[in-house]
């Protein structure tokens, strides 16, 4: 709701969450005492709950929502929201979302109108999604300074299980195997074990729901089991991690040091969707009459 | 040498990378133009250089030794620095030092003179360690505002293995392996990638140091392989990483939020080895006249 605001947009919100809801109320932002009232009339609606109240809560809009309205939603894995949506929500125009930021607490103290800027931005695009609502909900989130990323809900919960569902995964088996030493090592933690299980500080029931059902996670661990039983193996022969060491390295040194272009992009679904597969996303989309010119960026070869 | 400076004290550098001694020497820092010069007439001698170096610095200052001068290091292995210690200056007044600080830069630029304020400090406590060196280098740890806590190499190394290498070890698998999904996952990769991988920054050769020939390593990465297995073999199944997710919480938020109180600590070997295991440090080394007074700080039970 900030970042809405923030972007000059009229926001209503509705928590079920009644100190939530307070709490926002109190700062100044419309609340409505209803989630019914809180969709009617809405261009745009968007939906952000954990996924296990997901199918509650389209059964509850699902009365209320004019056959204009976008819905779209903010989930981390998107195949089982876009499931729920086709069942429940068969007729919506809707587009699944997952941004890609948040901190490790939740509530609306945390709550930050910047939060949004330069952060990617998952729009599913599907063969029956709406193009015209895919590029309105895009449009909006170019407002918010975040960075639109076309994918298939398929792609985009197969590179989340590699950089969301693992780095979770693994913090939180570091915060418990790193202090099983005894009190000495928890007096000696300190930077590397910080940051190294940093998110093991968000709430694990929404950690659980980043990870379970996503069967591309399964993989992605045993590509981690067979490079950490490689470690473990050359170590326990007095080896080295060097090489693991130095590959590790240069992926996150030449993550960090990609470059991008400018590039302007066909408004159609096959290549916005070969755009996200390379690497790209949408910068802006802009409307002159009944045309439509979309920009982007992408990684340099 | 920011740091010691900072507390007041005479210090003289030398570095075998000239372009650092001149950076130094810039600064306003006085470099020595030997090994052998910035050593004489020192009353501490603070070595500082990657594992695989040690040896030849040994062997270079051990001529220019004072039988007083007590000389310490910063390695993050104590047992391998103990080793040749014994062998090529088996008569020195030798403590074993290992700051828990430092980030994922190296080089003169990343000095900081706060770097090890709050930081832990592991000192070595052997049967053969000289006491009174031990309470001279932990009051000039105190000085700057670090956290002593004694500790023999064996019990250092072990906790290390946990909370140095291990922290690392995983870091550079997510570097790795969060990646190896294709360019649409270096898009979306966000902050529990950045956070986790953070230390995948280091230069490998330093992160081998650190965890190479430490066999604890192999017993921590046991006990990681085992959850992990166990979190994929849950997922494969339909099944949850909520019990993982919430035992790694647990451990993270009760570190975070441990209590200490202060202590009066006897200067006996055995009751300050006893005091490192539990999880304590020292704060202050107090001299009056002939009796000396440690205060500390230990965990709540």
């Amino acid at each position: 709701m900030h970042a809405g605001r923030h972007a000059g947009r009229e926001m209503v919100g509705f928590d079920v969450d009644r100190s939530a809801a307070a709490a926002a109320s109190a700062s100044g932002f419309p609340v409505a005492p209803t989630d019914a009232a809180a969709v009617h009339g809405a261009d745009l609606v968007v939906l952000a709950m954990p996924l296990p109240q997901l199918r509650d809560a389209l059964r509850s809009v699902r009365p209320h929502l004019s056959p204009q309205t976008i819905v779209t939603d903010v989930g981390t894995l998107k195949r089982p929201v876009l499931a729920a949506v086709r069942e429940l929500l068969p007729d919506t125009r809707f587009v699944g979302g997952h941004p890609l930021a948040g901190t490790e607490e939740s509530g609306w103290h945390a709550a930050d109108p910047l939060l949004f800027r330069d952060a990617p931005w998952t729009l599913t695009l599907e063969d029956d999604t709406d193009l015209d609502a895919w590029l309105t909900v895009a449009e909006r989130l170019c407002d918010l300074g975040a960075k639109p990323v076309p994918a298939t809900a398929d792609d985009q919960d197969r590179a989340v299980a590699r950089v969301i569902g693992l780095p979770h995964v693994l913090a939180e088996v570091l915060a418990l195997t790193g202090l099983f030493g005894g009190p000495l090592g928890l007096s000696l933690a300190a930077g590397s074990y910080r940051s190294g299980s940093r998110v093991a500080r968000t709430r694990p029931d929404l950690v659980a729901t980043w990870c379970d059902g996503n069967q591309a996670l399964v993989e992605a661990l045993d590509d981690v089991l067979a490079r950490l039983s490689g470690a473990r193996d050359a170590l326990a022969a007095g080896g080295s991690v060097l090489d693991l060491a130095a590959a590790g390295h240069r992926a996150r040194m030449d993550w960090e040091h990609r470059r991008f272009e400018p590039v302007e992009l066909p408004a159609d679904r096959e290549g916005l969707r070969a755009h996200g597969r390379r690497g790209g996303w949408i910068t802006a989309v802009l409307r002159d009459e009944d045309e439509i010119r979309l920009l982007g960026m992408r990684p340099l070869e």
